[in-house]
């Protein structure tokens, strides 16, 4: 792990509402970590295109920082205009209502990270490899190991791009509404409303016949702890 | 309620995945209600800048095809530069984790919509007003009416980007894995975890004395219908 601080630079440093700002480069990862979706910017003609996609990290991956893996299709538009410009990888986790006690003091509480870098096709087979299985791993923890490996059919229809993890932003909020001292002495309720993600269990497939695999039973659990 | 259908223009036709595309223009509505978070994406400079943002819908606004809120800050440089730009609004929620039999087909279960257009600022006072109450009323329903009026100095400190909801597009993926008749053949399991968002609900403010006021209570209880 790096102890490097967040915000290296002028483009990822947090100029709005620093006192939300993360400045710990672990808490970064472990967002990474936990947090599943990514909204990746690429610049597509003269306006930005934004498209939801899977991802992991690799804190000792190749790239300055750590890398950020996304993947998709070969034949993906987007990734031809990423590779080798700069994107900007964007992830955010919902973690709550803000009702303060006016409308200008409603907010959510949130933990968004930006990242900001040139996108790398990954062209070396054990490194993409690597990439796609700490996909699988990162939205099922284990799951890699235990499948069968990808044929090569299917390793040439999927491209991974890389995405440095040296220039990052994070911010956080949390808590209840920061309200003008005056709502708060006319008596005016204020407080939020804490959301989180859960899951009911995993359903098996119709022609599924073997018991659920132990990695997607725990996986599962792991969204019911509060 | 408008019918136009979806993607109006190429930029916004759904190009890969044309299985998972949504053409029911109600049903971009539909979504847009229920998903809270925006990621915008942004040209600064030469690259890409996506922020995750508050929003709200009105299908009924001057802009083509109805007009898209985001808000902000008056000082965040970005939406100085989203200003007149073409830019990318991004919506989406997560609804699943898809374990498929091969690190292929394994996916997520997801809604996303993705709107491009011309960002306008908003000058005129009663849009910028009505915009304000959508993006509360849309975090929680009712609530607008419930708050005290902004004050100019609050009115002045924030800023607000209407997009055309003419092009848009919209993607969704619900259910198992789809995967080779082979690994299905082969006895594999394979299956989904549905995921959801709850509340435990209204936590008050250390200064709040009254009872929790009944939008934040319904609002906190439509989390946990199932």
């Amino acid at each position: 792990m790096t102890t490097t601080p967040l915000s290296p630079t002028d483009r990822t440093t947090v100029s709005r509402g620093r006192n939300r700002m993360v400045a710990d480069r672990e808490e970064l990862h472990r967002f990474l970590d936990v947090a599943l979706v990514a909204h990746l910017g690429v610049l597509v003609g003269e306006h930005p295109l934004v498209l939801p996609a899977a991802f992991a990290v690799d804190v000792d991956g190749p790239d300055e920082g750590g890398s950020l893996y996304v993947h998709g299709s070969v034949a993906a538009g987007w990734l031809r205009q990423a590779a080798g410009a700069t994107v900007c990888v964007t992830v955010t986790e919902l973690d709550g209502l803000v009702a303060g006690r006016s409308a200008f003091h409603h907010s959510m509480n949130y933990r968004s990270a930006v990242v900001i870098g040139a996108a790398r096709v990954v062209d070396d087979e054990a490194e993409r490899a690597h990439a796609l299985d700490l996909i699988v791993d990162h939205m099922i923890p284990g799951r890699a190991v235990t499948l069968r490996p990808s044929t090569r059919k299917e390793l040439a229809a999927t491209a991974v791009l890389a995405v440095p993890l040296h220039e990052a932003s994070m911010k956080a909020r949390a808590g209840g509404p920061v309200d003008e001292p005056s709502d708060v002495a006319a008596g005016v309720w204020g407080g939020h409303v804490p959301l989180r993600m859960v899951s009911d269990g995993a359903v098996s497939g119709e022609d599924s016949h073997d018991r659920v695999p132990a990695d997607v039973v725990a996986r599962a659990a792991s969204y019911d702890g509060r």
